[in-house]
């Protein structure tokens, strides 16, 4: 079997129609999910691009592969996806984007080549990189966020496409009274963006996708990683005015939330992000521009897919669909995400298997507690049979393709470092405690946050929107010791221990005695002659004499 | 300032005399001492050679590094005491012990070359090893111990010592009635190795030391590290029977101890090492062999004092004792290390800095919660007067050594990986489990055993010797549950973001807007005209018509 694992970017859990949207339909989403198991409780490990996709590359959890935050180097040497693939026989390719930010000082102490098969393979997360392109080629006055060259823009250029970043002048901006109207400007996410759609991101990683489908060879593990429906919003035409005002739903927001609110929550509802997103013509705009977004995703998702079936490759490709996070989209008066409330942390997750054995499960949801760092395992039991559990932290989900019911977690995990934002010098003494950790047991969300900040609890039994945070008052709720208990077991977790599987351990019990180390001796009569035939025999000469 | 960091294997903090050894003098430790600091709580991070090793040379517990146990190879790109120091312009060096396994997989993985400088620091623990030998040159019907070269047997077999393996046959082994009498039969403790005294390891070791001070040039740390007073227990003339039976102490044991024990000390006590120590003529025949042994490590201590002082290098020179862990000599029921008992997890520590802002202190003890890990900051202080605290998880000890009395930890953390001990399947469902927390605040010991086996707790004020072990019976202990959440706060630490530093964090805030990363803009009157410069201007070409 291969695997075809496409990721889209910030794509919210509930904007498809098999998750039940109530005005976005997305036949191609639901198409695989009618083929495989639909994910609705699964979260990914960071509501943040880089460190969500460090675990879903590495199958760790964040405080494991220490790439706590966007732009935090993975260190040399960390175990990926394509280390475990590729030792199963599989090659591991990427299209798109993965937001790796390699380990320079890490090359350079062991002299590793940033240009040998090793260094780019350290430098693209494990991949071997068909293209490499995160989808951000952003300007500012310190040059570009982006330093790599953008195999997208080289297109676009290619193309006809005018100025030295056709990104942001044409695939991210839109027209107003002749003037460059740029996605970043939220008002402008009704305009068309001034490009046509078959050379729009989503478009083009499309096509390479099908270009790399028809001549890859052996098997293989693809990740297509799309931009979209990531900001800047702005969609080409027709996608831009698929959807309106009517589309757009009340925010899903509560005023007692502002009040007394956690220090960590209030200060990302006062930064310029959450203001935004809490004025209702941002939404207004930006919500319909998602949705667009989300629609050309799906519509190219059915290209592949009808790809995969005209070429015959169908039948041999698992499809993992999923996300890196979700988006608030004005929800709990915030935007973008960062945080643990579920529009942010909750991510799609669908995995439909062609293969015999996972007829059972087929067309099914799955209401498992799952975690990003699942989809890394469930790929090295695809390539392998196996997972090196002493690296991967995640399960494979294959048994509950197969319509087992495996027994299971009973928590996920979710961590956020928010050392980068400048309000952690108020908050926290020393910024190293500048991090949060969730635990979600089903029921209840704790967010612990670190530095003697109090924690955060919502039960969503009771309060299914997460409005009324359990720690703001009253008597502590009796599930806090049970869920801090919880956070303390998974604290002592054993993510370390990477050079040595359980087995390899048990191989070699016993290994010492055999090699001669035998500190238990009095005389030699405790162990078989054969364990002390190398300490017997005529003494040399005699050099006890030191007198 | 050079750095000489002398390390013993397997030396128990209480038998030198400066700490209040009733029977040994130890006139050269003592002359360290007076010159500067001893830590008279120094504990190490697991009480076994190779973790606690790995944690003194990368200055991070045992769960950061996950090098566990004996012989579990530290994964390739771990950062060292060497990459800390030599990145502070001070050369790192070793002459001995690390018991260091190279992570061959990741080398081979990373395309780096073991015979190259990267290679070879790599495999060495990030020294620069001008002589390594791990002092175990054992021998058994799978082969040797340790499967490297000897530099030890070597020199003993140029010596014109017989046998394809001298270490066994001479500097381990006594005569009697003609016959090889190897000092892993402990009976033969009593015996004088077959060895001239100057060709002893410890002789060998310091000779080679002294060499390397004559030769040694620019800003250096040596790390000289003894084999001895670890087994095999035999001592060369005359040191072999400097003492005797009038010099072993009683045990410190206590029949309550053996009542209702907790599993995993029970496995231990009934394990061949314990049962061994548990008869007296075990410890009639080892403990003066013990004794001798460090009274031979002194003396060849106050050769390299003598040599300081003699070439001048002493004022230059900080030195460091220590040891990897103690020895219970039958203590608790116990032989050789592995648990928590004071006589097994406390080490020697002293520190002499012979700068003159260290004159505060000198000739003084401390009694600070220190861990092993404070070795690898110390040194990182000394030769650069800075802690990379991001990589290490110890704090320096030089505000110590200046007198002052700066804020410090309140506990101290030890851990034992027993996977490797077959017992291991007995008692826990997933060998991962078979894993020991302790964590020590100065009054109260827990051990945390993962797996749901309980936990044991010592009051170490009420209880010095630790016999009862307050979890057997009777209402939990009310410091129990204090301690736990410190145990949940150290797990929660923040042990792997080694590429990033806390001012790394700072100096990149606000880098994306100033790049061009502006996901927060109505209309862009938001933020100065700088920021969106690039985003505006003439529309290019359009393309925004679709139809």
């Amino acid at each position: 079997m291969n695997i075809l694992f496409v990721m889209y970017d910030q794509l919210r859990f509930d904007y498809l129609s098999c998750a039940g949207h109530p005005h976005l339909e997305t036949p191609n989403f639901d198409r695989v999910a009618a083929r495989g198991v639909r994910f609705t409780r699964a979260y990914c490990q960071s509501p943040i691009c880089g460190p969500s996709r460090m675990s879903f590359y590495t199958g760790r959890y964040v405080s494991s592969h220490g790439a706590q935050w966007n732009g935090f180097p993975l260190r040399v040497g960390e175990l990926t996806l394509g280390d475990h693939l590729r030792a199963a026989g599989m090659d591991c390719y990427l299209l798109g984007k993965t937001h790796m930010a390699a380990d320079k000082d890490g090359l350079e102490r062991l002299g590793i080549d940033p240009a040998s098969q090793a260094g780019r393979r350290q430098s693209e997360c494990g991949f071997d990189a068909v293209l490499r392109d995160d989808g951000l080629w952003a300007q500012g006055p310190d040059g570009f966020y982006d330093q790599k060259t953008s195999p997208y823009n080289a297109y676009l250029s290619a193309k006809g496409y005018a100025g030295d970043n056709p990104w942001a002048d044409h695939a991210n901006a839109g027209i107003s009274d002749g003037q460059i109207a740029s996605g970043w400007m939220m008002q402008n996410a009704v305009l068309p963006a001034n490009i046509r759609e078959e050379d729009s991101a989503t478009a083009w990683l499309t096509t390479e996708a099908i270009r790399f489908l028809n001549r890859v060879k052996g098997r293989w593990c693809a990740h297509i990683s799309y931009i979209k429906p990531h900001w800047p919003y702005i969609a080409p035409a027709p996608y831009h005015d698929m959807f309106g005002a009517n589309h757009v739903p009340a925010p899903c927001r509560h005023e007692t939330e502002l009040e007394n609110a956690h220090p960590v929550y209030k200060a990302f509802l006062d930064g310029k992000v959450a203001q935004a997103f809490q004025r209702d013509e941002t939404r207004g705009a930006v919500i319909p521009a998602y949705m667009g977004l989300i629609k050309q995703c799906d519509d190219h998702l059915g290209r592949i897919l009808d790809h995969l079936e005209a070429s015959g490759q169908a039948e041999d490709t698992i499809i993992i669909l999923t996300s890196d996070h979700g988006d608030y989209l004005g929800d709990h008066w915030m935007g973008e995400k960062d945080l643990f409330h579920e529009p942010s942390v909750k991510i799609p997750l669908i995995i439909a298997d062609p293969r015999p054995e996972a007829d059972a499960a087929r067309g099914t949801t799955c209401d498992a507690l799952v975690e990003a760092i699942d989809v890394a395992a469930t790929c090295a039991d695809i390539a392998g049979g196996s997972v090196p559990g002493h690296v991967l932290e995640g399960r494979s989900l294959l048994p509950w393709l197969r319509g087992e019911t495996p027994d299971w977690r009973g928590y996920v995990i979710s961590e956020y470092d928010y050392s980068a934002r400048p309000f952690a010098e108020d908050l926290v003494k020393d910024i190293s405690d500048a991090r949060l950790f969730m635990l979600f047991d089903g029921r209840y969300k704790l967010v612990h946050a670190e530095g003697g900040l109090r924690p955060m609890l919502f039960d969503l039994e009771e309060d299914p929107d997460e409005f009324h945070d359990l720690c703001k008052s009253g008597p502590p709720n009796q599930a806090l010791e049970r869920l801090y208990n919880c956070l303390a077991e998974w604290g002592r977790r054993m993510a370390q221990r990477v050079t040595l599987s359980d087995d390899d351990i048990r191989a070699r019990r016993g290994r010492s005695a055999r090699r001669g180390i035998l500190p238990f001796l009095f005389d030699g009569s405790e162990v078989p002659d054969a364990l002390t035939q190398f300490y017997r025999g005529p003494a040399p000469n005699d050099f006890t004499d030191q007198s």
